[in-house]
């Protein structure tokens, strides 16, 4: 365990790192990850390590390996690197004397910097390295690098830069080797092509040296560079820029896709900026970042000063990995800046990070739920396929309609060899009612009723008409059960009646029924539509049918709503110990999968979030049973846990229990646990300390379709400011210990909520 | 230019590098390449670095990346990398004080050797790692690391090592990710699979640590790897074996190919070793390869030393790359050390490499030429795809059935970005008539009967019938042409009637025409065979109507033979300055391509290679003034150019010339310039080394299907001793400057042979 990672109440938008440890570099690579939401890239250093991780994505760029992998966002050819040899020394900081060194991601306008001295074998040399991505032009990569010789004698310098198609997604190469070209002299092309979804790219770059040099240009497979040979006088100071950028031919902002208009575009993008310096381009940039930062902002007065920045954090890669620009596109488990899960959607998407974008920038919430529209036809054949009607959506999603991309097998059982079978494709099934949830909270905060009529139904109905055909019915019991299934508690395979399943299945189709009823009676033409899309009657019929016969798992005479059929059974085991390793593995040292299956060992939330989500289900009694009955036998080995339990404990008046969830999870990706963000940050997690920030310590929930403001917050917490929209009303709140203020504008709608059983109206100001 | 080669007097056996540089890992990568015919390993260093190119190939192996690509041989999953970290700091010599370096190819046994001690911060160690291919196991590698602590320090140790599969070819990935096992508890396995030609891989590796440890496991995508923490006791020491096999899908040697069974042989095989040590498992390779040492062993006593090594060196590399265990499989151009002609086969086998085993293993010569028998289908698509009957060999071959492997389209011109064009696969036909020609020697020279009528006789015909197809009338001189050509010399494109392709189709032609006289005489039933297969009378009556009006370069007033219809008239200019330059590329600084092919500028030998190969048709004379015309003109910018000047130059009495020429030859690869090999070594040029030795000084040579015997060694020879095998007898020669003196067994035939325009006959001794 190292203790790389530094932190300043002076400085509340910077991510730091203050000494270089080789060991660590996924750490930073995936914290200080760059993004515009088009492309992202992991912020490896300019020089290459072995044990690196040097990642370039393009949002949506799906292809596949081979007909044994499924579709992953391939690793763009790298376009950051920049090898350097000082008299024959090649730039390496794990040998030497590193000085001053301080890696630092400044969240307020993504500029990440890396300054530090190196003393090798003669050598002083003081480096100051900058990069950004453009969030304005969402094409443009930025870096600038300044070396200034400490010493009095000259040194030659050796520079390699351009583009290196040589990487690949962990040895899997998605590229063909393109065509190379210089154009108008000095720009570097390249022109990748995915190989199975013949996705066109096209990278061009261009280097601009402060100081008089040779240069030759290279190039070989897959990669294009540019040599530059100069010296650098004693006491001498040198400056390189490198601009780049990246088009691909399922851009929506370029008028042809064509290739030859493709590499035009991307030339007269660098020609049109070649009087704006790195400063003005990255001022302009911030510009963009800024509006992200004024709409909603959030403070946080704690005794932890990180706290400020964790919320920060948040904001800052769930906008960098959030592609605003094309609803095709959806948010990775992993974002922009890992390979792991592939950068495939999952439930992450609609249960953890859409409700930051549904309350504070509806526009892209919209976008991401628009995806799940776009992603109907998949969900059909995934469906179908299964014997079943309607839409299922697939467990794991890239592009909308490949429908299932989850792998079926995982890695090997390196005992037997065997490789062991991933379940979560085929029986993880209550994506599908997290979907509709999304929608429904989307519909129910934003009141958009455009996106109601064209999309919003469909997807809560055709959900519902896949839960319909879903139920099997049992004879003995007389009633419709969910069988074989995984519920969000992944330690526990084919089960029967997973709780979290069956109630949410459950909602959907009662709640599918209402609309249908609505719809009849309101908005025939659309009901017509439908119907005929989906058979409404038919549907109504089938729903009928079945929905009071759907068992829906009641609490035993203790409280406790059985987790599954089998759950309670089970032997139950002493976790404490589990709980304070640091890592999640020391479960698995003693117990296998299996038998980890056959106790009371849970993963994460389940019923619980179950009860965050469907609170008005449940009293606060039974909530408070079950906490103290799960919680216990709760790992958190899922980043997806904690803020569930944050949320809830807070509203169960466990504050304390709370705020040490609210850490964990902070910690994730920002604490000192180096090696925890290797595959890349957790995107659900970082929706998660919004969701503990504003839904549970600001105490904004939607209950019942209706607004609840409760705020509460921990007892080291002195204040807290936020805010968020609703119904088309921008609100501000301002809690203490003692009030709650409420602000919005004078001339909107007057909005409606509930705070503790009472309901009020704001106007403009409010305080409680 | 470094100077890290060290050669030695005493060391006769020995390629030794004296100092490490990262810049030049390529070149001991590839000239200490390892390999027994089966599986060759670039000699990459044990640690990793970043310009490192580690590769390990199986023959035959091939795939193709994409349909943009050609099949190559795939860079197999690495079994040879270690990553060790001392006190946190990885090994990187890079770094640090490096003292004794010495790593070492010992040809005799083909072990690989690397001693050196390594300083940085505190730590003082000393290495001594050891590596063999087995030649007598063909599946197996063994790799051996003794480490010694100089301090009395201890030091702690964690090594990382096994199965890495993210290794690929210049980023193109051959290979799916396959299954892993761990086996019998400490056998790592993988199971990697060619992507397009479906060659099932099982990779297998075992470690042996000589000192207690802390063992963990670790499989990723595409690896699996063995992590070892120890400490190494102050003056301590610790010794590291690892062992590893590789078996595939298309090897002969076992009983079946299912994947379970493989697995199964590759344990067996690991298991069935477990007794023997490094060492014995070291003997019992070197025996096999004293087997190739006792046959025909060369001793030249030479002023320079390294000639005696450059022939060793040569055959060594020679057999390290000969399957000699499967006649599907053929030589590389660069054998099995690197990627550069993607370990394809071209007229280099034929024409540079077959003399050598055809005069001394003509098992191994028969082998080859059985490669080529099996692509007759091959060179029958390439023909029909072309418009013309008969075999077509290709220019470049891969898998036998593959027909033409050679890539349409080049790198890229930086400057218009247009791909380049690669002709020689559409034009350079030469190849057809140099496989008749090996076939024509190899007869010759062994009267292998069993082969002629099986083999021989069909690729003889099927040539001669492809060239009689392929000549066009020209109704203005009566005369046939073969028109849009290239010919050996590759700057000259599109060229009509190049000498060395008509008179060499012209020679298979009348060939073949004698040898249909011949067969339907002396073999009425083989007659009838071929003639249904190649309708010989049609082929007869075609050669008839044709042969004799094929246009025939002649000598111009002043002696010359043009190289083609155009080169005489075409602009001179002086090479002498490109000539002396260290690389090949000054020419093209001042000129490019298209310029060249307007001048009298010859890449290599093409007419003088003519002259060399049927020297009967042309006179002493004649052959003087077109070396004294073409070769000022040539640039040896190919290794292939070398040999044959030298020969023809010693032919023809210019001693000094000829050993000039040897002696750049011999430093194409073992001499100082760093980067020459960086792609592989040139298998070519070390067919080339063995001719100039035995067919030039040693002046052995096949004309017109006679023996000749007519040493002229070089003035700084004292005297040579050789063999060959002929016609099933072995013979010995000993060379001086004032006679020669020829061995053989008593009870064999009797074998004649000429020398200075006399008839000899050899019994048992003769001197002369």
């Amino acid at each position: 365990m190292s203790t790389l990672m530094n932190y300043s109440k002076d400085k509340l938008w910077q991510i730091e790192q203050n000494g270089f440890d080789q060991a660590y570099l996924g750490k930073t690579e995936a914290i200080m990850a760059l993004g515009n939401g088009y492309l992202g890239a992991r912020s490896a250093e300019e020089e290459a390590y072995i044990s690196e991780t040097r990642d370039t994505f393009v949002a949506g760029t799906f292809n596949a390996f081979d007909e044994n992998e499924v579709t992953e966002l391939p690793n763009v050819p790298d376009m950051w690197a920049m090898t350097f040899v000082f008299n024959d020394k090649p730039l390496n900081l794990t040998f030497g004397q590193v000085s001053a060194y301080k890696k630092r991601l400044n969240l307020k306008n993504g500029e990440l910097t890396r300054d530090f001295i190196w003393e090798y074998d003669g050598l002083k040399l003081k480096f100051s390295f900058r990069r950004f991505v453009s969030k304005k032009r969402l094409h443009l990569l930025m870096s600038k690098v300044a070396i200034e010789n400490l010493t009095s004698n000259p040194v030659t310098v050796a520079l390699k830069s351009g583009i290196n198609g040589q990487v690949s997604n962990e040895g899997s190469q998605h590229f063909t080797d393109g065509e190379k070209g210089l154009m108008a002299g000095k720009f570097i092309q390249m022109m990748p092509m995915t190989t199975g979804s013949k996705i066109q790219f096209v990278q061009t770059v261009e280097h601009r040296l402060s100081v008089e040099n040779s240069q030759r240009p290279e190039t070989g497979r897959r990669a294009f560079f540019m040599n530059y040979d100069f010296e650098l006088a004693g006491n001498g100071k040198v400056e390189i820029e490198k601009r780049g950028n990246i088009y691909t031919s399922i851009d929506k902002d370029v008028d042809s896709h064509e290739l030859k208009k493709l590499r035009a575009v991307a030339v007269d993008e660098l020609q049109a900026i070649q009087t704006l310096t790195f400063d003005q381009l990255l001022l302009e940039s911030g510009e963009e970042w800024d509006k992200v930062w004024r709409k909603h902002p959030i403070k946080i007065t704690s005794e932890d000063f990180r706290d400020q920045i964790a919320i920060r954090f948040a904001q800052y890669h769930l906008h960098s990995i959030m592609p605003a620009h094309d609803d095709r596109m959806n948010i990775g488990a992993k974002g922009l800046s890992g390979e792991g899960y592939k950068g495939h959607t999952f439930w992450d998407t609609e249960v953890f990070m859409l409700p930051y974008f549904t309350f504070t920038h509806p526009e892209l919430a919209k976008s991401l739920l628009t995806y799940r529209y776009r992603g109907l036809d998949g969900a059909h054949k995934k469906a179908a396929s299964n014997g079943y009607s309607g839409a299922q959506y697939p467990w794991e999603a890239a592009w909308p309609t490949d429908g299932e991309v989850c792998p079926v097998w995982g890695a090997a059982d390196i005992v037997t060899g065997q490789a062991i079978k991933i379940w979560s494709g085929f029986i993880e099934q209550h994506i599908t009612s997290d979907v509709a949830f999304g929608v429904k909270q989307y519909l129910d905060v934003t009141g958009d009723k455009t996106f109601e009529i064209e999309k919003g139904y469909e997807i809560l109905l055709d959900t519902a008409k896949f839960w319909t055909s879903r139920l099997e019915w049992n004879a003995e019991t007389g009633l419709y059960e969910i069988c074989d299934v995984m519920g969000p508690d992944e330690y526990k395979e084919h089960i029967n009646n997973n709780s979290y399943t069956n109630y949410t299945a459950h909602w959907n189709m009662t709640y599918a029924l209402q609309l249908m009823e609505e719809l009849k009676t309101n908005s025939p033409e659309l009901y017509a539509i439908l119907d005929k899309k989906l058979d409404l009657s038919a549907l109504t019929e089938a729903i009928l049918a079945k929905v009071d016969k759907i068992l829906l798992p009641k609490a035993t005479e203790a409280g406790i709503i059985p987790q599954d059929d089998s759950y309670l059974t089970k032997t139950t085991v002493d976790l404490q110990k589990f709980k304070s390793a640091d890592g999640v593995d020391g479960l698995f040292h003693v117990y296998n999968l299996e038998q980890i299956n056959q106790m009371q060992i849970t993963k994460q939330a389940d019923v619980l979030l179950l009860m965050l989500l469907f609170e008005g289900l449940f009293d606060e009694a039974l909530k408070l049973k079950n906490f103290d009955y799960y919680e216990p036998k709760t790992t958190h080995d899922s980043s997806l846990s904690l803020s569930t339990h944050a949320i809830l404990s807070a509203d169960l008046g466990k504050l304390e229990k709370s705020y040490d969830f609210f850490n964990q999870a902070k910690n994730i990706d920002m604490g000192e646990y180096m090696k925890s963000s290797d595959a890349g940050i957790h995107a659900a997690s970082l929706g998660g300390i919004w969701q503990m920030t504003v839904l549970g310590y600001g105490g904004v929930r939607m209950v019942d379709g209706k607004l609840r403001i409760e705020p509460h917050l921990p007892n080291e917490w002195q204040a807290l400011d936020y805010g968020f929209d609703y119904q088309g009303e921008s609100i501000s709140v301002s809690v203490d210990k003692e009030k709650m203020t409420l602000t919005k504008a004078d001339d909107g709608n007057p909005i409606r909520f509930s705070y503790h059983q009472h309901e009020y109206t704001l106007q403009n100001t409010l305080t409680l």
